[in-house]
């Protein structure tokens, strides 16, 4: 409970001015309220009816999903990680309202690789809401030898494929949630202690200089360790388990609700 | 609202005497917290600490798993669909407490083809827990001309399977989730509607025969329809959509719930 609390505060703290949190665990109100069923409560207004949300970054989004699969709220089509969660839960919870959600994660991607696809897998889907979380490889490939990127090329990239989204949509809301990397996961090396959290202040310096909404996905996990191990959350530290992308779906629907209403 | 509340009323009646019904939708009331992260509620006791939950059935069971990966609680290992949606919600919000979730559905499978794999698959895993969805192929095989089963050989089978269960598991609480057919989805034919109605009365005597656990799976699904079209909840009337295994989800949390204390 204070730990909660504690997380709340310390996350609000952490967005910093101009930009929205939305990196909060409801887990504990979810399960308060599984005793309830029998007291149910009157069906929510479907604050996603006639939307269009679209999933946007690498491996941790993909999930192994059916990459031929194009259209929006069927299963395989929406892989096995966290945008199937949150999909589930609204497309379930809310019923059937015209609300699409498509996944577009492919795994290894970069954020130049983003904006290779952009206008197939972005703008012509025309998202009334965006989430894009991406970064994990432009430092991973390059710590591997496969990449040749820095973190201002990262931050550049990411700076103007807001702009264009922002151009080409401009009515859409963007969502972008922190990258991350989980202390103690068998990938995780001294270099990414080091290095990696230049590229979250990149990332997060885009969300603030275009005012979008932010997921602070690192504290998140940073605080889920007082309630399990990397393992539990986090294998590798790169790649949630279950657990871990439970975390981040609840994170996501907050975030999304507030982009919707 | 109140199409809910007869729901659950409908399903009591439909359960009848000797089982324990566990067939509701609590999406509403997971909707109603959603609002309230800000007042964060104490945590719950995590009910499923040190439990092995073992979920088992066909292809809406396997969700494409990956079946290489015999570890609890892993993506990929869970699959895609309702039991990947119930580890991750209870793995993400008890925190790590010791809990086993493995999915050993397997596409295709009619209850014979359980009983072939048990001890592997089910036994040795010595799950407190156990859930059980199989029929639909029992049925469907034997339309499309791959099988020649009858009803009566699955409520043999199924009969001897939940016997041999508990002689080698005294304490497994056993949960039997109905076999199920959304009219109106693709696959379902008029055959469908004047056969399949005995399989599903004929695991209702399984369960109530040995007192398990009930999940009035059907009944979810008829009730769902007034809140979506079939292409909503199940396309093809036998494989749930992302929205209709939330719908399951919701109905088996109840059940494990009620399993666990």
């Amino acid at each position: 409970m204070s730990t909660r609390r504690n997380f709340i505060r310390q996350a609000s703290f952490v967005a910093g001015a101009g930009i929205t949190l939305s990196a909060c665990a409801n887990t504990a109100a979810n399960t308060e309220s599984m005793d309830e069923t029998q007291n149910a409560t009157p069906q929510k207004e479907p604050i996603f009816a006639g939307k269009t949300i679209v999933f946007q970054g690498d491996s941790i989004t993909d999930g192994g999903r059916r990459k031929e699969q194009l259209e929006p709220n069927a299963g395989g089509a929406l892989g096995g990680t966290y945008p199937l969660l949150i999909s589930a839960q609204i497309l379930g919870s809310e019923g059937e309202q015209g609300s699409k959600f498509y996944n577009r994660g492919i795994s290894g991607n970069k954020v130049f690789q983003l904006a290779e696809r952009w206008e197939e897998d972005c703008i012509n889907l025309k998202p009334d809401i965006l989430t894009i979380l991406i970064g994990v490889n432009d430092f991973w490939h390059m710590v591997n030898g496969k990449y040749e990127g820095t973190v201002e090329i990262y931050e550049r990239d990411f700076m103007a494929l807001i702009e264009r989204t922002k151009a080409a949509l401009p009515n859409v809301k963007i969502i972008i949630a922190e990258p991350f990397a989980v202390a103690g996961g068998s990938a995780i090396t001294e270099r990414w202690d080091n290095e990696f959290p230049a590229y979250r202040a990149a990332a997060k310096r885009v969300a603030e200089a275009h005012g979008t909404q932010w997921i602070a996905t690192q504290t998140l996990f940073d605080q889920a360790l007082e309630r399990g191990s990397v393992k539990h959350w986090c294998p590798d530290g790169v790649h949630p388990s279950p657990a871990g992308h439970h975390l981040m779906a609840e994170a996501w629907i907050e975030a999304l609700r507030e982009a919707a209403v």
